[in-house]
């Protein structure tokens, strides 16, 4: 071992011990007759200290050493002169006897410290550098530690991991796979798993009872801010239960975490259904750290002349309290705001409650004091309170509507690091109608079963049937999702029939499952979460990217590698494949 | 919860409780007015009795009950009249008083029973009902047992679990990547990790200090019989250690594996140097369950007439204790062996040793009692023992002389199941001449360090060089290896240089590494096991197929999903790729 102590752990209590450290320099310090270096290793920083007097031979090899050089030093722990409060080790200092350089270092293309010099993509470019400073270092620790105390939970509760393969077959519903050609298999594919989604259904056939993995999964998207093209689920499955067993098994994993990394008690949680999810918040993963809930306001003030209302579907408002005394500059903000292209309303319309109890609006011509007082009555707003109105389709006024309310809760800083609010929601719609296609898609996946009261209505009136699906969500982002499965042949035939999939296009693509469930199907189901974002929500961050040692970029590149590259026509050859590109001229 | 208790937990200490179980028909019994069936889950079975004249109408429900079907029924825990002290619950059996039927099942194409009538194609086609079976269920079990308690034992030691990417870049060094193209960036393929070797050393270089991973990596080769085209490794890593540290932490990881799986106290784990293993078992992962070490003969048998032996470059033999009794076709049979193209020796010779001290040999033309004596001794034969004896050129001698030493280990049944012996193979020669392409590879890989004294012959006697690298062997199979890594540049590029690699050839395949290592890699090292042959070598299978999940064939096809598959065209045309098959007949 080329150390007998980390830079972390050496504090009072080893004064006069002789000690080995190794490590990279983070700081060299000149002063009078001495040099003191900061030696940085995983564990910490400890301070290391030349004197040019007692040992004039190190101190002139000392001289030649420059930042993030490989170092290792010998020498005993002495109590520091001006002592250093923010640091474990702050306390002490090494009298260095013995100094080894173990390797040089070129200047690193930007500073390593908490906060660094360099841009993302240089950042990324030298990521083994980037991982060197705390921030980035200690998301890796975070993520290693919920991933153990994941695995020791859901064991503990009688789940096993169990591998499933990577190389597996491409099913066309859903989103884009990657594809792997097998080179033994000419003018074959493997695809990489979107999810072990049917894998880990045959492992409940299979009479597996429990499953668990914490694995990759791969999507070949057109890459958003903060996707990846792969990623981390933690991926569960249980057999014999119900939606209600499933929702406080994990409910227990949920709180467990957060009293395990947060010290928390997050108690009961909260279960709100997608149709009021969608009715209050204007989406499915609502952030209810902070009130605001929608009202609508159709009856209150589609009486009037004012055609803007009277011809919308929706009129819903937003109470912001506190924020009566808004200026025209701050509202007229807001308003660019709801405007811009991210959001898109056409305006917005603001009333102002006095504090003297009248009201002062945007609408005023057309609308009385107490018109206005009802709707305010209406917002539960008092005098002092904003209420801000959208109007339009509905389904495009709760968009727009969510997105301001967000904004608000950033403006008001209601959205607070540090708090935490997971809910439920529960009893999502089955099938989606696309408009463009004319079909009813799965909401979740084609195996995802109805709630057993609506199974009559499949054929019937398909876009009122639950399902038994269920999200979970913090703090606004969609930590997990999952459903109880379809395991009995019949319904999963009714299920792609609503589908519109004919008898042959189901057994193409999901033929495998479809025999499986003749075998003797138990009840069974299940709920993923997103790894990468579930380590993100927990540190109060927005990018998954610093909870990923090495990321890739938004066009799936890995800058470091690199990745992807070009690659040999004898590879390709051996492949069965050849290029087909659309423009030859880039070659 | 559609039960209150598994199959495998009731005992006398639940009698005249109210229960309900659910599960899998594992067998139905008709005795007098009684019907009897073994209700099976992952956990056990259960007894359940129905009773005719008490309870008609769930008789006759039950009559129509067929194996695999999955039923809950709920009753009363009674005490059974004959009793089965086979199974934990087998004191107790449920008087059944609800049935109800959760799914029925076709009768499976083979039996569900710890012994299969089904053979290997089927069960693999039908993987889900096979891992129904005790067998393969437990060695999932154990698989998932192993990798949690590997997990825990080296976050212990420090160790962060850290999660690598799969889409990484092609390095045509080493074996075949699998291949994935880029839809994004078109013309341009990832490649799936071989293994994630030089991303853990960017990880050291990263500061990350100890790392591991149980990971899944991918090579295309051809496959030979128990080879997985996905396969999963326990990828390790440490900073400022030296080879010796190394041994030792993972000498206590198998320790520990041994003690908590086996209850066996292994101890110290023998060490043999690679030239050593070579000589006494003409193998780098020899079985030292048996002793058997080969004895070289050249100077007690190359002083007669016989042709054979004076032109071979080795003479070596066994001794097979207890054999001096031999009949001329038991020794026949030998011989085939050693002829048979597998092994491909021109012959063998014997000789036995008679318990009169006289000795009768294939070679007794050639050579005198005396002579024999003289190789007796050497093999420190007694009367009663065998010697057997191949000769010819050195390293296939050794090869052959192998596999005869396996084999009489096999037929003395000295190679016992349950019987563990696991030692390190050390001081690996850093490089191999290929005689093909006429120059030296890498042993292991580019990156192994070679042993500090051994750095200046790597110019004027590369061959001679030895590595700080290791195999774990157990059991005859080799479990896990690893290496001391060149942290150094200069040292590198001498090794590039070595292995005739061009500056601009290393660049090319591996810059990004080598870029990283100028600033400031750590000295550094590390080691991985293969975690699916671990599982075999514990449980004493030979195939690791029986610890995966769902593997693939010979083929590396997978025949239940089944993959690979053709894909549509327009998911080629997405990827900018296009068949390039040899013969279209097929098509």
């Amino acid at each position: 071992m080329l150390r007998t102590h980390t830079c972390g752990e050496l504090t009072l209590n080893n004064i006069q011990q002789t000690v080995t450290l190794s490590g990279w320099i983070q700081k060299i310090r000149h002063l009078g007759g001495m040099i003191f270096i900061d030696l940085r290793d995983r564990y910490g920083i400890t301070q290391l200290a030349f004197n040019h007097e007692e040992r004039p031979e190190i101190c002139e090899k000392a001289e030649k050493l420059g930042r993030e050089w490989v170092i290792s030093v010998t020498g005993i722990v002495i109590e520091r002169y001006s002592k250093n409060k923010n640091i474990p080790t702050g306390d002490i200092e090494i009298e260095v006897h013995e100094l080894e350089i173990l390797n040089e270092a070129e200047v690193p293309p930007f500073t390593i410290e908490d906060e660094s010099d360099g841009g993302d993509e240089l950042r990324m470019k030298y990521r083994y550098l980037d991982i060197r400073r705390n921030p980035v270092k200690n998301n890796l620790v975070f993520r290693h530690k919920l991933g153990l105390e994941i695995r020791k939970y859901l064991s503990n509760n009688g789940f096993l991991e169990i591998e499933t393969p990577f190389l597996v077959n491409s099913t066309p519903e859903g989103a884009r796979d990657f594809l792997v050609p097998s080179r033994m298999n000419p003018g074959e594919f493997y695809a990489l798993p979107q999810s072990p989604q049917t894998l880990k259904q045959l492992l409940m056939i299979a009479g597996c009872d429990r499953y668990f993995q914490i694995v990759r999964c791969f999507r070949d998207e057109d890459l958003r801010a903060d996707r990846q093209p792969e990623f981390t689920q933690i991926d569960c499955e249980m057999s014999f239960i119900e939606q209600e067993d499933i929702l406080n098994l994990f409910e227990g994993l949920v709180q467990h975490i957060f009293k395990t990394f947060k010290n928390l008690e997050i108690g009961k949680l909260e279960r709100l259904s997608w149709n009021d999810a969608m009715k209050y918040y204007g989406s499915d993963k609502p952030d209810v750290r902070f009130d605001m809930r929608f009202v609508e306001l159709n009856d209150v003030l589609q009486h009037k002349d004012f055609k803007v209302f009277n011809e919308a579907e929706l009129i819903v408002g937003i109470k912001a309290e506190g924020c009566g005394n808004y200026s025209r500059k701050q509202i007229d903000n807001i308003t660019d705001f709801v405007k811009s292209p991210r959001v898109g309303a056409a305006g917005m319309v603001y009333i102002l409650c006095n504090q003297d109890g009248s009201f002062k609006s945007s609408v005023d011509k057309f609308y009385s004091q107490d018109d206005l007082r009802k709707v305010a009555e209406k917002c539960e707003a008092k005098p002092g309170d904003m209420i801000l109105i959208l109007s339009g389709k509905k389904s495009t006024t709760r968009k727009q509507m969510c997105e301001l309310r967000l904004e608000m809760g950033n403006r008001l800083e209601l959205r607070k690091a540090g708090e935490y609010k997971a809910l439920w929601i529960v009893d999502f719609p089955l099938l989606e109608w696309d408009e463009e296609t004319q079909r009813f898609y799965a909401m979740h996946h084609p195996f995802t079963a109805p709630k057993p009261e609506h199974e009559s209505w499949l054929e019937s009136r398909p876009g009122d049937v639950l399902a038994n699906a269920y999200d979970l969500v913090i703090n606004g982002s969609e930590i997990g999702g999952g459903s109880i499965r379809i395991h009995r042949p019949e319904l999963q035939k009714q299920m792609f029939k609503a589908l519109n999939f004919s008898e042959e296009q189901a057994q193409n693509q999901f033929g495998f499952l479809i025999n499986a469930f003749k075998f003797g199907a138990p009840p069974h189901g299940g709920i993923a979460f997103g790894f990468d974002r579930l380590c993100a929500v927990l540190c109060d961050s927005d990018s998954i990217r610093d909870f990923i040692a090495f990321p890739k970029n938004n066009a799936g590149r890995d800058t470091m590698l690199p990745a992807p590259t070009p690659i040999d026509n004898k590879q390709l050859e051996e492949l069965n494949i050849k290029l087909n590109l659309q423009t030859e001229n880039g070659k």
